[in-house]
Protein backbone atom coordinates (compact mmCIF):
# COMPACT_ATOMS: atom_id res chain seq x y z
CA UNK A 1 0.00 0.00 0.00
CA UNK A 2 1.31 3.51 -0.71
CA UNK A 3 0.38 6.03 1.50
CA UNK A 4 0.78 9.65 -0.01
CA UNK A 5 0.58 12.93 1.87
CA UNK A 6 -1.04 15.34 0.16
CA UNK A 7 -2.61 18.86 0.33
CA UNK A 8 -5.19 19.56 -2.57
CA UNK A 9 -6.30 23.63 -3.29
CA UNK A 10 -8.89 25.17 -5.92
CA UNK A 11 -6.91 27.13 -8.36
CA UNK A 12 -7.47 31.10 -7.90
CA UNK A 13 -5.10 32.08 -11.27
CA UNK A 14 -3.28 29.75 -13.67
CA UNK A 15 0.36 29.95 -13.31
CA UNK A 16 2.98 30.07 -16.48
CA UNK A 17 2.88 26.71 -17.74
CA UNK A 18 5.02 26.89 -20.61
CA UNK A 19 7.85 24.70 -18.49
CA UNK A 20 4.68 22.10 -16.92
CA UNK A 21 4.47 18.49 -18.34
CA UNK A 22 1.08 18.05 -20.25
CA UNK A 23 -0.66 14.92 -20.10
CA UNK A 24 -4.51 14.41 -21.10
CA UNK A 25 -6.33 11.98 -18.79
CA UNK A 26 -9.92 10.70 -19.07
CA UNK A 27 -10.84 8.06 -16.88
CA UNK A 28 -14.70 6.36 -16.14
CA UNK A 29 -15.96 3.92 -14.05
CA UNK A 30 -17.42 0.87 -15.11
CA UNK A 31 -19.10 0.03 -11.99
CA UNK A 32 -21.27 2.54 -9.68
CA UNK A 33 -20.15 3.73 -6.73
CA UNK A 34 -22.49 1.20 -4.43
CA UNK A 35 -21.46 -2.08 -5.92
CA UNK A 36 -18.84 -3.82 -4.06
CA UNK A 37 -15.97 -3.85 -6.75
CA UNK A 38 -14.73 -0.66 -8.35
CA UNK A 39 -13.25 -1.32 -11.98
CA UNK A 40 -11.80 2.16 -13.65
CA UNK A 41 -11.04 2.72 -16.43
CA UNK A 42 -8.20 5.70 -17.41
CA UNK A 43 -6.24 6.89 -20.83
CA UNK A 44 -2.77 9.15 -20.27
CA UNK A 45 -1.69 10.50 -23.09
CA UNK A 46 -1.63 7.48 -25.50
CA UNK A 47 -1.91 4.84 -22.77
CA UNK A 48 -4.89 2.98 -21.55
CA UNK A 49 -5.35 0.64 -18.23
CA UNK A 50 -8.18 -1.03 -16.70
CA UNK A 51 -8.02 -1.34 -12.79
CA UNK A 52 -9.36 -3.22 -10.37
CA UNK A 53 -10.52 -2.02 -6.69
CA UNK A 54 -11.68 -4.86 -4.40
CA UNK A 55 -14.42 -3.80 -2.14
CA UNK A 56 -13.25 -4.05 2.01
CA UNK A 57 -12.24 -0.73 4.19
CA UNK A 58 -9.03 -1.72 6.16
CA UNK A 59 -7.17 -2.92 2.72
CA UNK A 60 -8.67 -2.86 -0.60
CA UNK A 61 -6.47 -4.97 -3.15
CA UNK A 62 -5.89 -3.08 -6.45
CA UNK A 63 -4.89 -4.80 -9.68
CA UNK A 64 -3.75 -3.14 -12.70
CA UNK A 65 -3.33 -4.06 -16.59
CA UNK A 66 -2.61 -1.70 -19.26
CA UNK A 67 -4.97 -1.98 -22.30
CA UNK A 68 -5.27 -1.38 -25.85
CA UNK A 69 -6.48 1.62 -27.26
CA UNK A 70 -8.98 -0.95 -29.17
CA UNK A 71 -9.90 -2.53 -25.93
CA UNK A 72 -10.49 0.74 -23.95
CA UNK A 73 -12.87 2.19 -26.52
CA UNK A 74 -14.95 -1.18 -26.33
CA UNK A 75 -15.55 -0.66 -22.55
CA UNK A 76 -15.43 2.93 -22.42
CA UNK A 77 -19.25 3.80 -23.52
CA UNK A 78 -20.01 1.83 -20.11
CA UNK A 79 -18.73 4.55 -18.05
CA UNK A 80 -20.87 7.39 -19.10
CA UNK A 81 -22.29 9.59 -16.41
CA UNK A 82 -19.30 8.42 -14.24
CA UNK A 83 -15.96 10.03 -15.86
CA UNK A 84 -13.40 12.73 -15.22
CA UNK A 85 -11.69 14.18 -18.42
CA UNK A 86 -8.89 16.41 -17.51
CA UNK A 87 -5.83 17.98 -18.40
CA UNK A 88 -2.76 17.61 -16.19
CA UNK A 89 0.46 19.69 -15.36
CA UNK A 90 2.98 18.68 -14.19
CA UNK A 91 5.58 21.27 -13.04
CA UNK A 92 7.57 22.70 -10.08
CA UNK A 93 6.97 25.08 -7.86
CA UNK A 94 9.94 27.93 -7.17
CA UNK A 95 10.79 26.29 -3.55
CA UNK A 96 11.48 22.95 -6.46
CA UNK A 97 8.34 20.89 -4.87
CA UNK A 98 6.14 19.30 -8.24
CA UNK A 99 2.84 20.44 -8.36
CA UNK A 100 -0.46 18.76 -10.52
CA UNK A 101 -2.62 21.07 -11.55
CA UNK A 102 -5.56 19.56 -12.74
CA UNK A 103 -7.40 21.63 -15.62
CA UNK A 104 -10.78 19.37 -16.14
CA UNK A 105 -12.83 19.21 -19.01
CA UNK A 106 -16.58 18.23 -20.04
CA UNK A 107 -18.76 18.41 -17.52
CA UNK A 108 -16.73 19.24 -14.53
CA UNK A 109 -15.08 22.46 -16.45
CA UNK A 110 -14.27 24.92 -15.64
CA UNK A 111 -12.98 23.23 -12.18
CA UNK A 112 -9.17 23.21 -11.88
CA UNK A 113 -7.52 21.74 -8.79
CA UNK A 114 -3.91 21.64 -7.66
CA UNK A 115 -1.89 19.20 -5.65
CA UNK A 116 1.73 19.23 -4.19
CA UNK A 117 2.88 16.08 -2.14
CA UNK A 118 5.06 15.87 0.98
CA UNK A 119 7.37 13.77 2.96
CA UNK A 120 6.01 14.13 6.12
CA UNK A 121 3.14 15.17 7.75
CA UNK A 122 4.68 17.86 9.60
CA UNK A 123 6.06 19.39 6.09
CA UNK A 124 2.38 19.50 5.01
CA UNK A 125 0.92 21.01 7.95
CA UNK A 126 3.77 24.26 7.51
CA UNK A 127 3.37 24.61 4.23
CA UNK A 128 2.38 27.88 2.82
CA UNK A 129 1.27 27.45 -0.70
CA UNK A 130 1.49 30.72 -3.59
CA UNK A 131 0.05 33.03 -4.11
CA UNK A 132 -1.62 31.17 -7.59
CA UNK A 133 -3.20 28.79 -5.36
CA UNK A 134 -6.97 28.96 -3.55
CA UNK A 135 -8.92 27.41 -0.74
CA UNK A 136 -7.42 24.26 0.46
CA UNK A 137 -9.67 21.23 -0.14
CA UNK A 138 -7.39 18.37 1.08
CA UNK A 139 -10.29 17.36 3.47
CA UNK A 140 -13.46 18.28 0.72
CA UNK A 141 -13.96 14.86 -0.09
CA UNK A 142 -16.20 16.14 -2.49
CA UNK A 143 -13.74 17.22 -5.04
CA UNK A 144 -12.39 13.72 -4.82
CA UNK A 145 -12.23 12.19 -8.77
CA UNK A 146 -14.38 9.58 -7.76
CA UNK A 147 -17.18 11.68 -6.26
CA UNK A 148 -16.85 14.37 -8.66
CA UNK A 149 -17.28 11.03 -11.92
CA UNK A 150 -20.81 10.89 -10.62
CA UNK A 151 -21.72 14.13 -8.65
CA UNK A 152 -20.20 16.61 -10.19
CA UNK A 153 -18.51 19.73 -9.24
CA UNK A 154 -19.53 20.60 -5.78
CA UNK A 155 -21.74 23.50 -4.83
CA UNK B 1 -30.42 -9.30 -29.27
CA UNK B 2 -29.86 -13.67 -29.42
CA UNK B 3 -32.32 -14.97 -28.76
CA UNK B 4 -31.78 -19.60 -28.33
CA UNK B 5 -34.57 -22.03 -28.09
CA UNK B 6 -32.73 -24.87 -25.67
CA UNK B 7 -33.03 -27.08 -23.45
CA UNK B 8 -31.10 -28.37 -20.48
CA UNK B 9 -30.72 -31.38 -18.87
CA UNK B 10 -28.45 -33.86 -16.36
CA UNK B 11 -26.59 -36.70 -17.87
CA UNK B 12 -27.72 -40.38 -16.60
CA UNK B 13 -24.56 -41.63 -18.12
CA UNK B 14 -21.44 -39.82 -20.35
CA UNK B 15 -21.62 -40.82 -23.53
CA UNK B 16 -19.03 -41.61 -25.98
CA UNK B 17 -17.07 -38.62 -26.05
CA UNK B 18 -14.82 -39.77 -29.16
CA UNK B 19 -16.01 -38.01 -31.83
CA UNK B 20 -16.62 -34.51 -29.85
CA UNK B 21 -14.80 -31.85 -29.76
CA UNK B 22 -13.25 -30.84 -26.10
CA UNK B 23 -12.89 -27.38 -24.78
CA UNK B 24 -11.62 -26.14 -21.82
CA UNK B 25 -13.71 -22.96 -20.43
CA UNK B 26 -13.25 -21.68 -17.27
CA UNK B 27 -15.09 -18.22 -16.41
CA UNK B 28 -15.45 -15.78 -13.34
CA UNK B 29 -17.25 -12.74 -12.32
CA UNK B 30 -15.26 -9.89 -11.06
CA UNK B 31 -18.60 -8.33 -9.96
CA UNK B 32 -21.02 -9.94 -7.11
CA UNK B 33 -24.32 -10.57 -7.73
CA UNK B 34 -26.28 -7.41 -6.40
CA UNK B 35 -23.80 -5.02 -8.62
CA UNK B 36 -25.12 -2.77 -11.07
CA UNK B 37 -23.08 -4.04 -13.88
CA UNK B 38 -21.47 -7.60 -14.77
CA UNK B 39 -17.86 -8.33 -15.99
CA UNK B 40 -16.97 -11.60 -16.70
CA UNK B 41 -13.85 -13.02 -17.78
CA UNK B 42 -13.84 -15.86 -19.54
CA UNK B 43 -11.15 -18.71 -20.66
CA UNK B 44 -12.17 -21.13 -23.36
CA UNK B 45 -8.74 -22.83 -24.80
CA UNK B 46 -6.51 -20.04 -25.70
CA UNK B 47 -8.33 -17.67 -25.73
CA UNK B 48 -9.42 -14.90 -23.68
CA UNK B 49 -12.45 -12.41 -22.78
CA UNK B 50 -13.86 -9.82 -20.98
CA UNK B 51 -17.54 -9.22 -21.09
CA UNK B 52 -19.48 -6.43 -19.62
CA UNK B 53 -23.28 -7.13 -19.33
CA UNK B 54 -24.91 -3.53 -18.13
CA UNK B 55 -27.65 -3.07 -15.70
CA UNK B 56 -31.25 -3.06 -16.75
CA UNK B 57 -33.86 -5.96 -16.98
CA UNK B 58 -35.69 -5.20 -20.71
CA UNK B 59 -32.37 -4.41 -22.76
CA UNK B 60 -28.93 -5.09 -21.20
CA UNK B 61 -25.63 -3.87 -23.42
CA UNK B 62 -23.05 -6.34 -24.01
CA UNK B 63 -19.59 -5.38 -24.58
CA UNK B 64 -16.82 -8.10 -25.32
CA UNK B 65 -12.97 -7.88 -25.73
CA UNK B 66 -10.79 -10.15 -26.48
CA UNK B 67 -7.65 -10.21 -23.97
CA UNK B 68 -4.33 -11.36 -23.44
CA UNK B 69 -3.42 -14.09 -21.12
CA UNK B 70 -1.43 -11.70 -19.16
CA UNK B 71 -4.30 -9.28 -18.93
CA UNK B 72 -6.62 -12.63 -17.94
CA UNK B 73 -4.38 -13.72 -15.08
CA UNK B 74 -3.97 -9.89 -13.66
CA UNK B 75 -7.60 -10.27 -12.78
CA UNK B 76 -8.30 -13.61 -12.89
CA UNK B 77 -7.31 -13.89 -8.23
CA UNK B 78 -10.48 -11.09 -8.14
CA UNK B 79 -12.47 -14.10 -9.04
CA UNK B 80 -12.74 -16.58 -6.14
CA UNK B 81 -15.84 -17.87 -4.73
CA UNK B 82 -17.05 -16.68 -8.33
CA UNK B 83 -16.09 -18.93 -10.70
CA UNK B 84 -17.37 -21.83 -13.00
CA UNK B 85 -14.89 -24.46 -14.61
CA UNK B 86 -15.72 -26.74 -17.10
CA UNK B 87 -14.67 -29.19 -20.14
CA UNK B 88 -17.47 -28.65 -22.87
CA UNK B 89 -17.47 -31.57 -25.39
CA UNK B 90 -19.68 -30.22 -28.64
CA UNK B 91 -20.75 -33.41 -30.45
CA UNK B 92 -23.39 -34.72 -32.74
CA UNK B 93 -26.27 -36.89 -31.79
CA UNK B 94 -27.80 -39.59 -34.02
CA UNK B 95 -30.33 -37.33 -35.10
CA UNK B 96 -28.01 -34.76 -36.03
CA UNK B 97 -28.68 -32.37 -33.80
CA UNK B 98 -25.77 -30.22 -31.69
CA UNK B 99 -25.35 -30.90 -28.79
CA UNK B 100 -23.24 -28.76 -25.64
CA UNK B 101 -22.01 -31.07 -22.56
CA UNK B 102 -20.52 -29.05 -19.59
CA UNK B 103 -18.33 -31.56 -17.06
CA UNK B 104 -17.93 -29.26 -14.16
CA UNK B 105 -14.56 -28.70 -12.42
CA UNK B 106 -13.59 -27.93 -9.35
CA UNK B 107 -16.28 -26.62 -6.59
CA UNK B 108 -19.08 -28.20 -9.28
CA UNK B 109 -17.70 -31.32 -9.84
CA UNK B 110 -19.15 -33.86 -10.57
CA UNK B 111 -21.62 -31.54 -12.33
CA UNK B 112 -22.24 -32.40 -15.63
CA UNK B 113 -25.53 -30.76 -17.92
CA UNK B 114 -26.23 -30.81 -21.33
CA UNK B 115 -28.30 -28.36 -23.77
CA UNK B 116 -29.83 -29.03 -27.67
CA UNK B 117 -30.72 -25.46 -29.54
CA UNK B 118 -33.40 -25.57 -31.55
CA UNK B 119 -34.92 -23.86 -34.15
CA UNK B 120 -38.91 -23.23 -33.21
CA UNK B 121 -40.65 -23.92 -29.46
CA UNK B 122 -42.75 -26.35 -30.98
CA UNK B 123 -39.28 -28.26 -32.14
CA UNK B 124 -38.12 -28.21 -28.73
CA UNK B 125 -41.60 -29.05 -26.80
CA UNK B 126 -41.66 -32.62 -28.85
CA UNK B 127 -37.95 -33.25 -28.55
CA UNK B 128 -37.43 -36.60 -27.52
CA UNK B 129 -33.93 -36.80 -25.48
CA UNK B 130 -31.80 -39.53 -25.91
CA UNK B 131 -31.00 -42.17 -22.78
CA UNK B 132 -28.34 -40.87 -21.53
CA UNK B 133 -30.10 -37.50 -20.88
CA UNK B 134 -31.17 -36.83 -17.35
CA UNK B 135 -33.79 -34.82 -15.91
CA UNK B 136 -34.93 -31.94 -17.62
CA UNK B 137 -33.52 -28.60 -15.82
CA UNK B 138 -34.15 -25.89 -18.19
CA UNK B 139 -36.62 -24.36 -16.38
CA UNK B 140 -34.66 -24.40 -13.06
CA UNK B 141 -32.66 -21.11 -12.67
CA UNK B 142 -30.65 -22.93 -10.13
CA UNK B 143 -28.69 -24.45 -13.28
CA UNK B 144 -27.88 -21.43 -14.45
CA UNK B 145 -23.78 -21.27 -14.71
CA UNK B 146 -23.91 -17.54 -13.53
CA UNK B 147 -26.06 -18.94 -10.71
CA UNK B 148 -23.73 -21.82 -9.47
CA UNK B 149 -20.71 -19.37 -9.78
CA UNK B 150 -21.41 -17.91 -6.41
CA UNK B 151 -24.61 -20.47 -4.78
CA UNK B 152 -22.71 -23.90 -5.69
CA UNK B 153 -24.35 -27.07 -7.46
CA UNK B 154 -28.20 -27.48 -6.46
CA UNK B 155 -28.65 -29.64 -3.31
Amino acid sequence: MSTEIERKFLVAKLPDLSGADKAVVRQGYLTAPDDSTELRLRQKNDKFFLTLKGGGTMVRVEREAEISSEQFETFWPETAGRRVEKERYTGQLPDGRVYELDVFLGDLAPLRLVEVEFQTEAEASAYTPPDWFGADVTADKRYKNKTMATSGVPA
